[in-house]
């Protein structure tokens, strides 16, 4: 996790932006204060939850990421009033309209950045579409804080090598600094200008015109990411701990007590050249079994088997033997466990437990 | 949820057996004792951690139902010394040696069922296995208790219509049932005949020589469910609310603020015959729009869009209206979440905010 965490600050200091890391998949301020690059942020949050935990903690510059409902700006006033400086994203002129009035209602000033939409992957505005982009700007600076553009480059996920990734990065840094000009050309202000995706930050090579980057599951790294080439299988960060309960040897079956509780029901690498299943398994110093996957998941069975088309042996384990499951999507196997055990090394060694706060919203 | 829990209970009474309900769906103490039949139990759980919740709450007999790991046997022991009758599963010979030597060196007898695999879905002893079956049986008796066997049909998640439902029924009651027989007659102890998932549960005719029923979905239900015909869409007990955060109208989308953190990454009913996507999405009132479903998710953005194939209109929804949508898997979604907010009818009124635990293990 250090080594993940000073490759890429190194990397973005070395093309002068600013990391504002994507706390939304530690959840956790253990984490999130050796991610960040000061006690106090920046830092990007996926819900108001997070916002309100960090904020807790003494992160005082948060993003929330994630298209404001309207019915949320309360307690994002709330949590502004208690010192946090936390902006929203937008895409709508009757968003814009709603943070307007709460700002005027409040006697305060929301911060709002628009959301572009720079490879049609979800939620945004069309970077050329600048009637769309100068409405919303108004409509923000008629009682908020315009206070930048922001996209993120989702469609990386399903890119592959260095340069299709390259060429997101780029696609990814055009449209901020596109939409950016628009609205500065109109006369309105624009001071922040933020991508990020864990693929795009890790292959950019010029972000002229971008002041941050966002990125999240680079702390702990996962086998998509591997898949897509943007880390080893060796650099991933995280695993869960699982021990074998059975056999079905007819069948070249191991069963072990993680099922998609423990591991998610992520599948992100069903469509990647190599399936990796509900996760790869390894021995307890965090080496692969030769193409041994967890095959299938219930909620609290999983059932290890040689990856389909391999002509490799199921390892010798017995009842009780204990394996670690690297994970398809670090965020969702975090999300599905109350805290981390923190092991340095191969040693096994617990050195701390690092609570994590679950649930949605 | 009242209806379905009455539903089921009226259903076994009427087969002469008793309900031992699978708590892993609901994990909550208040829907625990809406759903057993008495505040003491019997109940069924996944893991050790719902064991000792609900033990805490005065359930006395528990079945932990997932294969024993050895080094979990010291925290049954623990349990079964504050008071609750925790019995284990196992199916090898290895953990039945095991449990008798940790029951030996306790000076208890820990109580066991051995688990039989009725359709090869997963873990369990064939129940033609006689030599397995008796050195299991023999291993245990050899200190612990043999307290009798067990299965669960879940080849019948992927079966449809009553008749093939009712197939898998006499199909898991034949496997215990013919185990059972092998036990006795080898003058084994057998008195616990347990069967169990939610659709057999609902299509079994006749129950002859089982003594109980376990099954967990059944207290929300959930689309899967209704695809295979257990239940109808209108029965489905849970349902997550949403907001309306955006539009992509040229590809007909409406953004949510529900991802995968809120509606958990099940996709059980990909293949059935009604591909529901990550949710069917109903108005506030609970009634579905017609084919309009998540069509995709990130982790806190779900895409609501007709279902493709359809005809159908995307409804009128603006950013701050509010949607509810009909979990794939109850147990997956409701994992998903720190606790239920209970609502009767279509008022939308909450009466009452029931905790649920969360986390693996």
């Amino acid at each position: 996790m250090e080594r993940n965490v000073a490759r890429l600050k190194a990397r973005l200091d070395g093309l002068g932006v600013t990391l504002r890391p994507h706390l939304k998949t530690c959840k956790s301020v253990d984490v999130a204060r050796r991610v960040m690059t000061s006690p106090a942020g920046p830092a990007t949050v996926s819900t108001l939850r997070e916002a309100e935990q960090f904020a807790a903690a003494g992160v005082r510059d948060i993003l929330y990421a994630v298209g404001v409902a309207p019915a949320k700006l309360p307690q994002v006033l709330a949590l502004r009033a208690r010192g946090a400086d936390v902006a929203v994203v937008l895409d709508t002129v009757e968003q814009a309209q709603a943070v307007a009035q709460a700002s005027r209602s409040a006697g305060t000033r929301i911060p709002a950045l628009i959301e572009i939409d720079c490879d049609g992957h979800r939620s945004g505005v069309r970077p050329d579409d600048a009637q769309r982009l100068l409405d919303i700007g108004r409509a923000l600076e008629a009682g908020a804080e315009l206070r930048g553009v922001l996209t993120h480059a989702g469609g990386s996920y399903a890119a592959s090598g260095s340069e299709a990734l390259r060429q997101c990065a780029e696609t990814e840094r055009r449209s901020v600094v596109d939409a950016a000009a628009i609205l500065r050309a109109a006369g309105l202000p624009c001071p922040v200008v933020s991508v990020g995706s864990t693929p795009t930050a890790h292959h950019a090579t010029d972000l002229a015109g971008v002041t941050e980057v966002r990125a999240g599951v680079f702390v702990f790294f996962d086998l998509v990411m591997a898949g897509i080439g943007v880390c080893q299988v060796s650099d991933i960060a995280l695993s869960v701990l699982a021990t074998v309960i059975g056999h079905q040897r007819d069948k070249g079956w191991i069963l072990i007590d993680a099922g998609w509780m423990a591991l998610s029901q992520d599948r992100g690498t069903r469509r990647q050249a190599v399936d990796q299943g509900y996760g790869l398994v390894c021995d307890m110093a965090g080496v692969p079994y030769a193409d041994l996957i967890v095959g299938d998941a219930n909620q609290e069975h999983g059932i290890l088997m040689v990856r389909p088309g391999s002509d490799g042996l199921l390892p010798d384990l017995a009842i009780g033997d204990r394996v670690r499951i690297l994970p398809n999507h670090a965020c969702a196997t975090g999300a599905q466990h109350r805290g981390y055990h923190v092991v340095r090394g191969t040693s096994g060694r617990v050195e701390a437990e690092w609570p994590r706060f679950g649930g949605w919203q």
